[in-house]
């Protein structure tokens, strides 16, 4: 069931105001699901100043519905604690100065309970003015609630990233839930390849489409893409176990120099959260400890390290226009937070089409994060959400199983630092033809 | 009511195990009640690496126990735990590689809840070792239990110390409690002096004398003391304001070099705690934020502050030597936590003796900690308790308004690095005759 | 005059070896020249790890010839000195470990005599070499003799812009040099635009054109640039003061993220070498410190200054796409190095081109420095020379004051980190149409 | 030869005027003979920030004559260049603010010869003022003139330790002088002891004696010694090597807390100097790589390294009150500069007395830095020239192979902190009776 693109296209008027309050409903309650299995102490973790504690994410997202609508257009809105909009604003510097991000973990105050009573206390206001749009600005109100929308899933997915961080710090390495899905058992067989003709291609959101997409996706423009081939599935944790195996980590040769000093400095052997445990390797998972599935795609690797595979392979990663002009045309399902695994799995076997562009693992590009021709971020505080981002940064496609699936499209341009691990990132492969 | 020296001297016997384990009761008591104000959040901030979760404290107290009383003595203990024994040694390599220190903040795992089990089950088999004794190993027992009482006071005192440094990094300056005993509002009048004679003094715990000490105050021996005098009471925060007003903070000319370094790097311009509201100097307190009381002694400086005062004063601190010649003729009564002010207040006025020299606040003296001539360090892992601190730390004398009463005495050696001002620091001022 | 471009395009064999003589002899009588107003102080001097000591410099372009040309080539080379090997590779890690960049500032061994006298060794041996070429090799020493003489004119720039900082870190500012060609004084007029169709457009080397290109220049390929405009010149000194004047430097909204967070942590509010005197902008130059031209553009800044500016202008930066589709039909001439200013200077006013599009400053543009479509590094060590860069760092065009004149080429890619400054690097406007 | 104790007691009267100059030119000449096998590229070396360039200390010495003396007193001194005097002092923050300590290598003007002028200048100005002596200033001038020699001498040995260290960064292992004074070749012995009774004792410079002490001499008074032992003879290399066979760079056990830290940052796991070559230990001396005379005492130790090896040994360090009480009485002599080995040598066997006391290392003492009852530092700039170092320092005592003979007396206090490595710093045992 999709949670927010099933609103009809011309939704950002006020007779839909009952399907937006019920859009909000359940984004905000998968919110709570996913925290549900926490305990308090946990809600408290800062495992690095990347991660936030879960109780800031569950403050900040309910802070950006009040910071950016119920503030402006609540006709009788109360705050509850004018301290909230120093210490849940994330980035907004053109709001005013944010609390240090690295701090986050010091916040003991308001408690995990209070915290809550804050989101109860904008789930009301929300409501209230839903159920009574102001006229004169129903158009923004809507667009500011899509948009608190989406970025409330791209917090769900971060809870995911950011508890699974925190619960790998501890040597007991607890499990978040014993429930999951279990993963699907069975063999992806050899790499194959599609190949694509070159030519010029539309690259970014197009207007006529419906739905909701990120100010980064706009300004549709062309590319000439030359004709390329692509891996016809990710590079699972089989394949890197050889490039383990043939000293990858231990050889400067297949590295960009900067990965290169990464893996020296932080004393990088295998991806994040892999250990031995008697000769064999496990990984953490959100299930816990287990052993590392082979035929499943690599995940929790940075780019360097998905760039190092590829030198390796003699190959190397596609660019973001090939990427896309390969998925826009393919039907957007995959292993996503739904599915309830919260790892990635092996692919089914397939010769048709390229499996998991979507879901699975994040998909590093070789594309740096730029803006696209014409980029226009958003006026206000809103125009920081991404376009301030778009320096040192590579793009990743695809979403992953962490990703709410209708938070996902063909169009999605997720960024990372080059050296970053904890997000659920591995990378498919891309050769000439 | 003294909670552990009034065990009679002869108490290392088996006769005596009721008293011991109301000794202990009461101890235990005694730290849970300082923790009974905190929510769970506020149990899991680590705001420095010197600085420790409570739930760390609470645990790491009586994994003591179980380390090295339990674990040895106990027919029949069984652990709850085995990784509790890496989570919770603070410092005993020669028992094993602790967990990282400056990570405690990490562990979100044992909870609050456990950790409180796991208490209570040391707290269950301390009572049925107690019950019970091994007659040939009772001396050994109660010597341990006795140090542990100790050691877990030594706690209750830094769980103030951190409690108060988590909650102020809290921009909402919450209180640790609202109904902390009210501070006694009066001058405490100009500086007076006390002049006393040289000679040849014994410096150390007196074996003759009955109760507990720790290692480093053993081996009495001789120092020769010349003649000096000392300040009857410590320097306030009213005189301290001159110090700052006079541009104490700006000149280097009063501090030492690292000191100086220091004031620089932090952007020090006042104690710890100290801020300035709409003009007045107020400071964060276990009761909140207030209004600098000028007639309390200043606390939370540095020993780079209370020798840059000093030498701006024209005076200098007292040595360990000096102090303690004093204080062993003096009633050991102050400002405790048993008070229950959990601050420094203005001292009595009275021209009897030097007033406020236990309690209150610790005093920075002008020595640097190092062994007593013959120190001998406990064998084994416990000999880790104070020796292997005895460089780049001053000591500090006579205890403060957060230490429990009948852990001190006048031969006590606290240390801290002299940069160091969480804990409960002020300092007196001495000089020649 | 020419030094190397001049050679015939068809010059790789062994008849051409006498002008192959004559242009090594003049690149390295270039080096030499830079080199002479040195005192053998300056030469030792690495006044950041970026930096490297003029001796270093002077080393180590030797030992590129002994490296790769002469220990596989010359039939009886004789080494000087094995620890050479060592002490000057730069970054070559296939080669071997070399010796750490950030203490190159460490070794006063060999002495700068001991390495001129190298030099002289690696001459003597080069001219044998040329002189009896031998007819199996003669392909591939040329194409390495070329390769080094590039590599020596890049390390030219490179000591023009390391002596400036070294030399600037003195606070007695001493010159460079006192007999630069002084600068032209005259207004540069308004800024224009110049307009540019939409179309796909190829870029990078063509291989049917004559003359030396790096790897990075290689794999022509087509790419779809939709219409822009370009300014006919780069920012100059007086409209960046007009930045500053708006607060550039303080206010959030113009900056990408990263460049905000560095111009906290740096303290930056002026370009670098910028220093107020008695209320006037002065700027460091390679002769001396002299006040700003507000008419010559706007020198050692940073990409993150130069992206907030367009920000704070309403533009943008052009992609090197864009400002290679411009070039490629210029006159490659401008203000270099041998120019000898060493300072860009004010624009010659124009209406027909896009002036200073060569020379004075090298451009930063909008695209992060990336491998193009079908990239293949070099085989062995050589491998190193480029590709191992391409991640964290963008594009500038051009060349610059400190650039010799053919070494420059409008396919030529430039690269540095978006923080660095040190390089003679300004920027220039773009828009879309 | 004595340089500057010699002087008769009551010198400082304008009769000895002559004297003065001649102590003076042997005291500066002594300087240059040290520095004359460098390059001027070993003049610009600053291989870590508590090192300083040769270069810096031949202007610092030069400039303390002129800001303590020239200035004040000469009446018609010209400064030769004002930037000297921020260039060229060291710490002095009360004369101006200095430039940076770790910056000192980045100044490569004015050049060695220029320095030398400058060095040159003072002395002539030094030479007119002492044969024209003002003769209300004369006793404040004289004194001044004395500090100016010891402060010089000071500086002599940190040039060797200084010139060692820079040296020692260059794997080319260069020596600084190829013909120093040959080791002499012979066993050492056991180790004996010599025992001495408790009493209370004069610690201090007395004032009744004649010559030179600095201020943190003075303040002769009381201590009581408890009845002790000393160790006849340093420990040697031989014995030290046990230490590092026994496993001691490898077990916390004998370590301070703050030394098993710095063991493990730092990686140690010998003495400074020393690296093992084809499974022999190696150390570098002034004389270049050489293998370790077992013989010898062990130098280039850290207070933790001697601290751990006292407490692996069982033993402890000597207070500088030991130290002292048995150097007074005995003769000035040993292994300093003059004797121009430039390395510590074995001792020469004899049962009379306490051996190598003065001279060939350093000891270690386990006194912290403090000042003595009733210090005074000098008014003005010149007190900063030992008070404000009086934290997190250990005290050393009798003088090295590297200290002119005459700067050196029983009651001098070296100072170090405990990780430091660079001086020529050994260890003697004490125990108690």
């Amino acid at each position: 069931m999709s949670l927010i693109q099933d609103l009809p296209i011309d939704s950002l008027d006020s007779t839909h105001a009952k399907e937006w309050l019920r859009a909000y409903q359940r984004v905000r309650a998968a919110t709570e699901t996913i925290c549900a299995p926490l305990h308090k102490e946990d809600y408290m973790v800062q495992s690095m100043p990347d991660v936030s504690p879960p109780k800031w994410h569950i403050a900040h997202v309910s802070w950006f519905f009040e910071a950016f609508i119920l503030k402006l257009f609540h006709p009788s809105y109360q705050i509850l604690d004018p301290a909230y909009d120093y210490l849940f604003n994330s980035y907004y510097v053109t709001h005013g100065t944010p609390f240090a991000r690295p701090d986050r973990g010091m916040i003991s105050r308001p408690t995990v309970d209070e915290v809550y009573r804050f989101r109860a206390h904008i789930d009301r206001a929300i409501e209230e003015l839903l159920n009574d749009l102001p006229q004169e600005h129903v158009q923004e109100i809507l667009r500011r609630m899509e948009l608190g929308l989406h970025h409330e899933q791209q917090h769900q997915e971060l809870l995911f990233m950011d508890i699974k961080h925190i619960l790998a710090q501890n040597p007991l390495c607890p499990a978040y839930r014993d429930d999951l899905a279990p993963r699907p058992v069975h063999g992806v067989g050899e790499l194959g390849w599609h190949a694509y003709p070159a030519g010029v291609r539309h690259i970014g959101h197009d207007e006529a489409d419906k739905g909701f997409v990120y100010d980064n996706e706009m300004g549709r423009h062309l590319q000439f893409v030359e004709a390329f081939q692509l891996a016809d599935r990710p590079v699972t944790n089989g394949e890197f176990m050889e490039f383990i195996q043939a000293g990858g980590y231990d050889k400067p040769d297949y590295w960009l120099s900067d990965g290169w000093a990464t893996v020296k400095a932080e004393g990088w052997n295998s991806p994040l959260y892999w250990v031995k445990r008697d000769g064999v390797w496990h990984h953490y998972t959100l299930g816990g400890l287990v052993p590392v599935d082979m035929n499943a795609p690599v995940c929790h690797v940075s780019f360097y390290e998905a760039d190092a595979y590829a030198q390796w392979a003699g190959e190397r990663l596609p660019t973001e226009a090939e990427w896309e002009t390969v998925a826009r045309d393919l039907l957007m399902q995959g292993n996503f937070a739904e599915q309830d695994h919260l790892q990635p799995i092996a692919a089914v076997p397939s010769a048709e089409a390229p499996r998991q562009m979507f879901g699975d693992v994040w998909e590093w590009t070789g594309s740096a994060y730029r803006p696209y021709p014409g980029f226009r971020k958003l006026p206000g505080s809103l125009g920081e959400y991404n376009g301030k981002f778009m320096s040192g940064q590579m793009v990743l496609r695809g979403g992953c199983c962490a990703t709410p699936k209708d938070h996902m499209r063909a169009t999605y341009r997720n960024f990372f630092p080059p050296h970053a691990r904890w997000a659920f990132s591995g990378f498919r492969l891309a050769k000439e033809s």
